[in-house]
This record gives C-alpha cells, structure tokens and sequence, in this order.
C-alpha cells in the first residue's frame, strides 16, 4: 500500500506545486499567518478530515483515524513566512510587499496538505492515526510548537516526525542526525553605557567604543578558554553601533549577537562567562552596561531510533539517493520542543534548485519543488515503519 | 589716544550687539555665506572704508590707512556659521532652519565692524595701516584662510592678530600661548573589509567586527608606547558602525575617527603607525581594508613675542580682570595658517555667560555679549603696541 | 582455552606485579631505556620465544607462532620513563634519581611479559601469530613507533592493538572510541624580537611585552572565530617570558606553547592562521620575529570495527564492569602510527588507584596494579575474537 | 675672586681625577657606602673643614663658614654605586666584584671634595655658608635624601643646589629645567593568580597568560585614554612571566613595571585607574590578583628662579657653550625631597666621552672626567650670585 501512496503523491506532484505557489503569492508573517491557517482548514473542510483551528495561536490539527488499529503519530509541517522583499523573478513571487516565504514553510504546507489527500483514500487500510500538526510562528520566537504542545492536542500522540526543506542540501539527498541535530540560537544585546565628549579631550569622556572593543576581544576567550575543546558554542557579535561623529567620543556602544550552542549546560556556561566578562570589562572601565540575554529554542535533538528509522524509510523513497547522518547544524527550529516531550525525529529533504544557490532567508531564494513528494513519501514511510515496532 | 577709542567702543556697544544679533538671525554656513560677505562690504561701503569683496572666496578685506607711518597689521574676524539647529529661547534666535551661529562667529564679526567704524574717526592720528580681515569658512576644511593668503592680499602685512569670543573661558579673563595654542585637527576614515555570513559559522566568514576590535585596541599602543611621553596626541575613534542583523556576521566595519597632535613630526608619526597598525590586523586575519586620512588645519602656533604683546595689551584694558597663559586646547583653527606666514599671535576673549555652561557647537550656545568690546579693545591696544616695537 | 588463559593470568598475577616494581624502579628516560629492552630481550631469551632487539632504536619484538593456521597480530606494550622526581612514599619508588615511571608503561611491560609467558604454555592450541610488540620511546617525539614502523618487521602484521592503563579512568572500566581516540600534540615557539630599552622612553624602543600581550590576544581568534565550531582545536600558550627588569623595556617576547587537534586539515588551518596572526601582529609593530612549530604524534585514530571488537572483547572479561565509548582524550601517544599502518585499536584500562587521584606525569602518580592482568585478558580476548574474523 | 676659585678649580683639576678614579675602583652599593663615606669624612678631617658623619645614614655633612656674612647653601653630591659589573676595559676599573660606579656619583664625590678644598683656601673673604652635603643611596628607594632631611642638619639651610654629570648630554652643555625637571619612577607587581592544568583542557584551569595578555592591553588605555593628553606618564611592564611547560596552562602571571609621572595627581590616577583595571579583569576571568605598588621618588621639581640663577651662573663659566632649559627626563632622583623643603635646583653637567655612548647604569659607562670642574665652577658660580640676590 505504502508503494500506491508513494504512487498517488507522484500523480498529485501538479497539485502540490499549485498550492505551494499560491502559498508563496500570499505570504503571512509569524504569528499574523490567519490567511494562510484558514486556507489549511478550508482544506482540510472540503477534504472532509476533522480538523481544529486557532490550537495554540493560529495552528491546524488535522487528524485521520486510520481502519485498523495502531499507534498515533503527528506529521509536523510548519507555516509561516519572513518579513523579507521577495526579489527572485518568477511568476509566483509574493504578491505581499515586505513578505516572502524566504525559508521553504509554502512547501513544507503543501506536501503535507497533500500528503493528507492521499491518505484520505487509503483510510481504512492504514493503520493508526495520522495527526497533520501545521504549526504557524516558527520563525520568530517564543515560536508557535510550545503552545501548541500546551494546548493539550499531542498529549495521545505517540511520536512526531517533520522535514525541512533544505537548499542547500542537494535534490535526492536525506540528511539527519542521531543525536543533537540543530543548535540553540539565542539572541543577546549588550549596551555599554560610557560618557561622551569632545574628540581631543578623552579623559574627560569613558569611550565607549575603546571599551566595547575590549569586551570584543575578551567575549574571544569564552570559546577559546573557557569552553570544553570538545563542545561547540558560537559567540557571534553581529552589530557594533557605536558614536555619530567622527570628532566627539561615543557614549554608548550596542553590541548584538547570537549565541550558538548544542547543550544546555553549555549555553548555560556561554551565559554565566558572558556576565563576567562583561561586568568585568565595565568595571574596569568605570562604566555602566545592560545585557540582555533573550533565550530562543532549545537545540533540536532527534531521538537515536526515531533517527535511524528515517534512515530506515529513506531506503524506501526511490526518488532518495542518499539518505546520511550529518553534523548538527548551527540553526535553530522549534521542532525542537516536540522531540522534547514525545519520541521523533526531524531530517532534511535536500532542496537545492539546480545552478540556483541562495541560502534560507535570501530574497532570492527558492527550492526544487520536486522535493515535496519526497519530503512526504519519507514521512509517510517512517509513519508505517513506526507502526510495526 | 588708545583711551579714546576704547571709550568710542564703549559708547558704540549698543550698536555692536545689534549688528551681533543681525547675524545671528541670519546665519550662513561654510563656504555658503554670501549674504554676511555683502553685509559686511555694504557696511564698509557706508563707512567710505576701501575694502576688497570675494578674497579667496567670500573673503572681505578692508583697509584704512592711518595719518602716520607704521606698520599694516591685520586683525582677523571669521563669520560662517554651523549646520546646528538653534535650541535657544531668545528674541535674536536663529530665523535659518538647521543653521545658527554656534561658535561667536557673529561676535567676532560685530566687534570688528564697529573697531573700524570707532576707528575711522580717529584715522588721521592712527600710526600705519590697519587690515580688517573677515574671513569666511573657518568650520569647514580647507577653510577659507588658506585662499585667503594664497589670494596675495596679505603680502605686505607686517603681522596679524586675531581672537576666538571663548564661551568656556570666563568673562573678563583672556588666554593665550606662546607656543602652540591650538592643535591640529584631522579626520580619518578606517573600513575593515571582511566577509560576511551566517552568524553560526565564523570560519566560513571574515568577521569584520571582532578584527575592527582588534584594531581599536592596536591603535591604542600608538599613544601609549609609539609616541614620545613628553608629546601630545590624541587617536579619537568617534564612530564603529558594523552589522545589520544580531545573526549575520558583518562584512564591514567602518571606523571613523580624529586624530588631534601639536607638531607636524608627531602627526606624521601618528600616520605611519596607523598605517602599520591598520595594515598588520588586517593581514593578520587576512582582509582587506581602507584608510582615509584627511588632513585638517595644521596647530596653531602663536609667535612668543607677538603673544607677549597681547599679554601686555591686556593690562590696558581695564575690563580684564586676569590675562594668562594656557596649556593648547585641542580644537582647531585656521588661523594657523595666518601665524606660519607672518608674526601673530591668536587668543581667547572670555565670553561665558552667566548661569550659561553650554560649550562651542552646541545647540543653546550663547556668549556674553560684553565681551566684545574687550575683544576689539584688546586688538587694538596690540595693533598700537606693536607700532612702538 | 581463552578462559583458561585468563585464569593462568590471573594466577601470574604476583609475578606481574614483581616486573612492574622491579621496573618501576629502575626507569629509564626515552631513546635510552637499554637496560629495559635487555631486560624484556632477556625474559624472552628464557622463555625460549624468539624475538629480534635494537628494532628501530631500542625496540624488542617477540614472536609467539601459534600451532594453529590464522592471523598475525601484534600487541604493542610501551616500555621508557620519564624525567620526573619520584615523590612517591612507597617500597617500590624510583631507585634513579630523576627519572619515574609517572606514566605507567612499566605496568604495559609487565602484563605482556606475563602474557607471552601465559601463551607459551598454550602455544600448541593457539590459531595465529602473535607478535610482541615492545616499543620503546614513546613519551619523546619523534617516539619510537615510527622507527619500529620503518623497519618493516610489522610489514606482515594484519592488525595491532594496545592499551594504556589509565589512571585517571576507573579501576574496572575499559574506554575506547571507534574514531579519534587521542590528539595530535604540537608544540610552538614565537619569539617576539623588539628592541629594549630605558622604561620611561617607550618611543625609542619596540616593547616586545605590549606586543606579545597583543599576540595571546589575536591567536585567542583562530578558536573562536577561524575553525569550525564543530571542529576541535586548543592553542595553548604555557609559557610566556620577557624581561628582566622592571624599569627596562624588554627587547624579547618568548612564547612557547601547544596545539591539540583531532584532525590533519584542522592542523594545518591551524599553522596556516597562527602564521598570519603572528605575521601581521608583528608587522603592525614592525618588529620580527621567529615562529618554530614542531609537529607531534599524529592524532591516534581507531578503526571503527576493531574498536567495536575490543567492546565485545571486554564483555568476555570478568573483571570489566564497564566498556564504554568516549570522546577523545587531548593527550597524545604513537600508536597513532600504527593505526595509520594497519587496521588496529587502542583502548583505556582503567587504573585508577583507590584514594589516590595523581594525574599522569604527575610525581606521585602510581596505578592500580591490579588493572595489568585486565589488559592482558582484553588484548588476547581481542586477539582470539580477530581470529575469528 | 670667583675667577680665581675657578682656576684654582682647573689646577686642582689632576687631584680631582684622582679621587674619582680611586672611588671608581672601590665602589660601594646604597645604604652599605660605609668606606666611601669615611674617605670623604677623612678628606674633610685633614682639610680641617668641620663635618658630621652618620647623617641619616651614611651621609657626611661638612660646614665652611666663610669670613663674611651670607647665606647658607647647601650643594650635594651623592655617592652610592650599582650593583652592575664593570665592563670596561680601563685602569681604574672597578676592583668590586658585581659593583660599579656606572652612574657618576664618584665625579659628583670628587668634584664637591675639590671644591672644598679649594674654598678653605679663599674662605675669610667668602660671603655666607658652604654645607658640602655628600649624600649616600640616591640609587635605592626610599634614598638617602629623606632621612638626610629629617635629621634636621638642613633646617637653617637657604638653599640647595645640585649636578648630575650626565653621560649623553654633550660635553660643555647644561641643561636644567624651571619647572618639573626629573620624573617619578615609581614600581609596581601585579601577581594574577589563575589555576594550572592540562594544555589540551584549558576549561578546566584559568590561563593566567591570556588573562596577563588582556590585562596588559587594558593597561595601554590608561594612557591612551583617561589621562589628559596634555599631561605626561608613561606605564611600563618590564617583565611579564608566566608558565613553565610548553603543555601545560600556567597558573600565575607576574607582571612588573614602572610608572613614570610628572605631576603627583596624574600619579594618583594612573594608580587608582590600574587598580580598576587589574580588578576588572581579573573579575572578568574570575581570578584573583596582588597589586604591589610602590611609590619612588617624588617628581624633581625646580624652583623658576633657582633655575633661572644657575642659567645665569652658567655664562660665567668659560667652558661651557650652551646653557639650555629643556624637557623633563624620565629618570628619578630623591634630589626631588630637597626641592619641596627648600628653594633649589638641579642641572646636568653634560659629560659625554667622545666616541662613547653608554648610557647611565650600562657596564660600560663612563662620563668625561673634564666635565667635573664644569660642574664645580657652575655650583660655587650660583652659589655667589644667590648671596647677592
């Protein structure tokens, strides 16, 4: 049965790229993504599923009681888009000005919408039950996967698997990991808070530049000193603004960043070094700061069988080439919070759009659309997979 | 006869403040102040006074010969204005947009309109030529001093005296140096060219701002270890812009700057350690980079005897309370290029206002207006002064 | 039989321990341990196995041919000291003064004795060819692995294993990874030419302090900002030395320090950024300098499947509790060489001593000796379990 | 009569060598000058000059009264030697092992023991009081002055003056300040106390050398940036040591330096601003630290008209060309505590050997013993003009 699925997606190969386009004409940001979670459920209506709407801010659960008895498991396909101008020339460019799917959530909603529809007319053979969890808001922290996990829907769900489509892993490659496979990206902002004054005259100033340079180069040590050889943290200061004339000493320089990490321990370690060198750094300075440390998703750990079960399905997928274990990567997702509270594991479905290659979050970029079916047959695949352990 | 014609200032003060507050209202900036330049020709004209229009540029140059032999001496007087908003609460606010007399200029230009008119009564007794010299574009390099020279109208002078209406030095005291007086202002411009790129993956990238950190903190060993103890300079790194986003490492950071010394060795060595300072971080993380370093007005360096002279002037005028030498101030000014041709000396006529701290440039500038007629009678009295020597 | 030479092993114990003491304290530094080999050369010599002395320097390889067709394997026991003081209070300490066994490589010579003497008397039944691998020099790079190497007697070998007994690994746990197990370790040397001179006249001098401090800085950034974060690599500046007086600049910066890495493109990114660094710090000073790097041991890595068979092995060995996988270890060892050679594993016994927790090259370091009889066992059950391959 | 002192000045010009060349071999460290100290007591015994030995120490005191009334000014030389051993390949080497007059106080002795004997001879018509004021350990902090003064033998004293035979100011030059004239050299030690370990674990220790390596760029801010530009002080770290093994992370950094400062309030920043810096850093790497720091000797400061008299002074004695007022040196001298208790002041006596370029305190040095008369005839020359003021 599982082959005529993989069958039928092929034969709904058109459809999905229309509803994938349509999505990308009409783009909605985090948390402001009504349209898009309306188009989900009048899907979902005509399709005659069971469906619930607005489940933790604009999410859709959709969910298919298959005939024959087996285990619940949710397919996670997230919806939302990025506030960026669309400047790719194609003929399904965001009508939304300022609005892009920029990071491949259009895609990700029609493979599964679609993936839904062929379901539908195998129901009484499946076994189990398919929950297809769309998810809004997981570009922009606190994100949309912990209320919904709040909201109670996935509390009978026995495990959860998702995909991303990712443009820089090659079309017919599989990329997943064991283990820690996304890094926890946290944001901070640190302002140091010197005392301006006249160019020729700095001892009657604190420069706040002299002196977030200082904190530049010690914030160095945390992960060249401070840190296990053998962990990974990235400190990232992203922004240095600093002074508005070339002649009069800056009274505050604004240093913001991201912190990379794969362990919580270590993002706490990253945390507690960071307040030291800066409070060090001020008082030796005589100055004052702030420093706010903004937490974001957690990092994103598969489950080992979950993970190898992917590994398992994609030997299945005869469009899939390769299907490998990577190292984790240094973005974040908010998948990260199911495979927090249930079993799952989340891979990437290579993406890459031959002689095209723009990364997520570029206003050029675009995917191979001829990933979606891949993206749902392994899902579907690992779904029936789970249902025989 | 020198008591007459302070008591003639005295009698003429009202009319000083007028033409003051005139200008005030009707500021110009830098290289734009056409309007004050025919002002200035127009009340000449009246006067029946020789003078010369467009010098140099907007420069105006009157001339009166004295009854006696003597010398030709040039008192100076700069009168552009600021691209400041005016933020004052006073009748004679500024009536330009955006433009205001933030520095005294107006002052220095109403004190030396009415000495000439006090002396052009006298002018059959006065001993030697006096030049009244109002320069334009003292804010704004080049400035207008250079042309001014180059224009060949002060060849003949024997030397030239000038005063800057000080709203930091307290009324009725003056100030001055025998040496350098003022230092050399210059600007430099520093553009580290990393390469930009995810915030989670540093190597794949050059990150412009913790090398721009770098930078800072090598420039600093300039003053404290390349510099001779005994010498002045100051490296003022007055702006660090780099980085758009918290997540995305900078390809740029631009450094712009001032650099303040007293003598012509020491700045060119400040250049040749930037230089090998900006060069050797970049190398050392393999970027490349920009240096622009433009040249300011050279110090102002007053001639011993002719700042002796002002110091004896001073006695005479009875308004002053206190002359004194002073260490060098750290601005800059284009006189300096007055004193590298001729003998003269530049000074400072107190002009704080009561209950009144706000420092030169500022929006809610002001001077004591009475502190112009000491400035006219303090260059008048060195005018006689240096008859005698 | 393997259990029965287990058992024999066991009974072996006390002599174990005898060799191990004797050993212990007559040690002899790298590239002279003479006495060692004759003695290893002349307890074979008794045995009747034949062996082969002096192979690439100090070198005593013993073969046992079992009467049995199959593989030929080597078990390679390191046997040099260290130039340390024995600080130990025990009957047993250091008889030659300062020089310590502080490594545990008696303890490795003592159990493979013990072992070859075990299967002397199981010779008959034994499939395969063992090879008594006694290397010496291993604590002082180049070491005497790749000598040993070059002289082709491990040309016919099919596989090569060892241990170390570990002493700060707990007694009854066996450690292992089926990847890098330890680090490359390097060693540097940048001296920082300046030029000297009177403390209070930084001018006439190039402080080679200031500079060197800038240095430490700028290498602090090839950690954190130049290597992939999910790479590992420690730079390490033990030692920095200048001056000899306070009141007089110093002319020479001497840093000496280490760099760890698990793999060869990380080493060499390593060198390649350390050169730059250097490079252009001093250019930005323009003083010169030297940069001498001496490559170590390569890193030690395992083949995965004779590394899963020392897993299996240690299940077979009654006294092991605990056979884990770890992350590597930052230390550095030659058997790195072999393993670049032929397939081969090289695995912890744990040796921690109750109540005594000296780390390696420690004065007081002492082992459990009750470990030596757990290594033996592991190697010949990996050995046997080889055959069966 | 002056004239005449001056000749006999010259004729005693070969005793005057000798003297200096018999201390030049029996040199004698600060505070242990005890031979040296009773030469000068026995020079001034068979002179039959009343003197008093054992002032404050070692110092010897001797009063000529001359035969008219007067002032009474004192003029000092000191006499301690170095702990330095002399290089110099001259009959009147040194004959003390490790010890050497490599700073001139043997000429200062000499020249000060010839002018006595010269005076007794003229002494009824001399005006005033002479007190030959030989002082012992200038070289060493806290210095012999200060006791010397607290003894009280220079209470009536009217003034004091004081030469230093300078070995790199050229021969027939003086040189003297009317102000600051010889800086404040002052020690300093910071230990940072981080903690040792493994050089492949450096997130188990704190690396005292990055975090020394930090601190002494923080350091160069001190200059750079907080004091006033017009000002002068100079932060030295003369000896940075840190580490023992290449392997392994060193557990403290010792870093020593001298301060150099010409106004007693900049002397309080520096330390107040070292002390936050020091404190800052070490908070921002969570280690602990000792700053020591011990004050020298006060900035020497002249008295304008003392100095202005031995100017004046100076164009009475023939051999000297150029007289000139310069910049303050960097070195100390406790002459600087005869200064703040009385009027006075000290100048150079250039004494540069042609075709020799040591410096003070090198194991060369030497002064041009012609420069010793200079210095005699220029201190009595002042001496007789400050009875006439």
């Amino acid at each position: 049965m599982l082959q005529e699925i993989h069958k039928k997606l092929d034969e709904l190969y058109p459809e999905m790229v229309n509803i994938r386009r349509h999505l990308h004409q009409y783009p909605e940001v985090s948390f402001q993504e009504t349209g898009t979670a309306r188009y989900i459920a009048d899907f979902y209506e005509e399709l005659g599923i069971p469906y619930q709407a607005n489940v933790g801010g604009n999410g859709v659960i959709a969910t298919l009681k298959g005939g024959k008895p087996g285990k619940k498991i949710a397919l996670r396909a997230d919806f939302d888009a990025l506030p960026i101008q669309d400047e790719k020339d194609v003929p399904y460019k965001s009508k939304i000005d300022g609005v892009m799917h920029a990071c491949g959530h259009d895609g990700h909603t029609a493979q599964l919408l679609i993936l839904a529809q062929a379901l539908a007319m195998f129901q009484e053979n499946i076994p189990g039950t398919i929950v297809f969890l769309h998810q809004h808001a997981e570009e922009y922290a606190p994100g949309g996967a912990k209320p919904i996990i709040e909201s109670g829907v996935l509390d009978d769900v026995d495990a959860v698997f998702g995909t991303h489509l990712w443009a820089t892993t090659p079309f017919r490659v599989l990329q997943t990991s064991k283990d820690v496979f996304m890094a926890g990206p946290d944001r901070f902002e640190i302002i140091v808070q010197g005392q301006g004054g006249h160019g020729g005259y700095p001892h009657q100033t604190k420069d706040a530049i002299t002196i977030g340079a200082q904190l530049v180069s010690q914030l160095q040590h945390i992960v060249s000193r401070r840190l296990d050889p053998l962990e990974t943290a990235v400190i990232t200061i992203g922004q240095f603004e600093a002074g508005n004339a070339f002649n009069i000493i800056a009274d505050q320089a604004r240093l913001v960043g991201t912190v990379r990490y794969l362990k919580k321990d270590i993002q706490e370690q990253v945390i507690n070094e960071m307040e030291k060198a800066i409070e060090g750094i001020c008082a030796a300075n005589a100055v004052t700061y702030s420093f706010n440390y903004e937490k974001g998703y957690p990092p994103l750990v598969n489950n080992a069988e979950e993970a190898e079960l992917i590994l398992e399905a994609a030997q299945e997928v005869d469009d899939i080439e390769t299907a490998e274990e990577v190292k984790p990567v240094m973005a974040g997702e908010d998948f990260a919070y199911y495979t927090m509270e249930k079993p799952g594991a989340y891979f990437f479905t290579g993406a890459q759009k031959e002689g095209h290659s723009y990364p997520h979050h570029h206003p050029k970029f675009d995917i191979e659309e001829q990933a979606m079916p891949i993206a749902a047959k392994t899902l579907i695949t690992a779904y029936f997979k789970y249902q025989g352990k």
